[in-house]
């Protein structure tokens, strides 16, 4: 009897803020694992920190060192797929064995989640579920306290990683919009508002749901630093009542 | 001292899909309020009706009877915004007595949830705190073990009640996409699919995480017939490695 993977999704940062579902399948797991920044801890791991028991087994999926090689580069794309054919291969083993797995995924797994990769390796070979998280950007509208989008409205949520032209086209073409991966992406970013005529209208939320969360008006905000755990709202629902 | 107003989301019907905070939150509310279409019972009600306790008020907020009339047209406007102004003045009433108020939303209170017209009534005026939910697309694509975007996808959020044309030129322009309220609009929605060139890769689920819940391809659906809960779920993420 094989084991079983279990993707769960831990929410953007507030361990109340797990699903019933996650706690169970967290508690249950006899392995659990979670990716994260070498010499750094998972924030998904410290969301769930309170339900680990010390009989259960982790395993720490560690990223190669890539931010010096540009994205698009081959050695880049080889070197991380190399590390997600390992991952997927450790947790095997673990399922060879009837062990369930629980891979922690910040937020929601299937939604921009390093969870993906292991599931599509994994999942066509061994029982699987998914455990869906509460996102990051639903964790920032609400702490916001930001109605985002009604009736007919489109949201488009866009990856700061896309050049300035982009955004601004599709951010002009939407009503709604949320824009991931922050970081060192928001000088661009607020370009692209401010030539899409949103720069008055977007927020700005980083660690939000965490105990050190802020979000303030995007053009409140003096300086461009910012976390990787920021994103940016543009509500649209313009014909609010 | 005036009451909280609290804006909960119950999640796309898995009663296991409640948060931890959304469960604390219904459980010490005074009043707990829902929207429903007169004579059924709401389905966020449903969700949670394990957590009632004999002694909580409850306010059932019965939309008017609307479907006959156009929405675009000024009397459907009217009448609904009468319809929120005097559910919020209802509430207003047992906030302003001290009381804790629960607003019930399925999914996520502020992505296209009708607490929002509640929302933004009643915050400026009192103690607010919304709680997001796990939303229908994320139990959706969950349920169906579908990673949907990743990377440098752009996800489109797309309500099926768009014309045609509309629908299958944001389809086109998207790498992810989702396709809200689907029900009557489905023979609509397969042509823009279809248009768009991408009816072979749209997944249809409905009463996703449900009991009676179901997906599959959309293209082997035979019939337009879909509920009122049903999305289409488009995955991006077409350079899967
Ligand atoms: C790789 S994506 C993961 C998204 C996640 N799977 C989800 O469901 O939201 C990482 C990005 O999510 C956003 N993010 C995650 N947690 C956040 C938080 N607590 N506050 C603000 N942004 C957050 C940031 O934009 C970050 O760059
Ligand atoms: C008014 S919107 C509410 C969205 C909700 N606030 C959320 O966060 O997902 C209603 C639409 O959500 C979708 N929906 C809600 N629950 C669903 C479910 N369990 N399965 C499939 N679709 C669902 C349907 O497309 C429905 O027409």
């Amino acid at each position: 009897m094989s084991g079983r993977l279990v993707g769960v999704g831990t929410g953007p940062g507030d361990p109340d803020l797990l699903t019933v579902k996650a706690v169970r399948a967290i508690e249950s797991a006899d392995v659990v694992a979670a990716f994260a920044k070498r010499g750094r801890v998972s924030n998904a791991r410290t969301t769930i920190a309170h339900l680990l028991r010390p009989d259960q087994v982790e395993e720490a999926l560690d990223y190669p060192v890539t931010t010096e090689i540009d994205r698009h580069h081959p050695d880049y794309q080889s070197q991380t797929s190399a590390f997600y054919d390992e991952g997927a291969a450790r947790l095997a083993r673990h399922l060879d064995s009837g062990r369930t797995v629980a891979v922690l995924s910040e937020g929601d797994p299937l939604f921009y989640g390093s969870y993906m990769h292991l599931h599509v390796r994994l999942a066509p070979r061994y029982p699987t579920e998914v455990i869906p998280g509460i996102t990051a950007m639903s964790g920032c509208w609400s702490m916001a306290g930001l109605p985002l989008v009604q009736g007919d409205d489109v949201l488009s949520v866009l990856p700061g990683t896309l050049e300035e032209a982009e955004l601004a086209t599709r951010l002009a073409g939407t009503d709604g919009a949320v824009i991931m991966k922050v970081g060192r992406n928001l000088p661009k970013i607020r370009s692209a508002l401010a030539r899409a005529g949103k720069l008055a209208d977007a927020v700005y939320v980083e660690r939000g749901t965490m105990a050190s969360g802020r979000s303030l008006r995007l053009s409140d905000k003096p300086d461009d630093e910012a976390p990787y755990f920021a994103l940016i709202l543009v509500p649209g629902w313009s014909t609010r009542p």
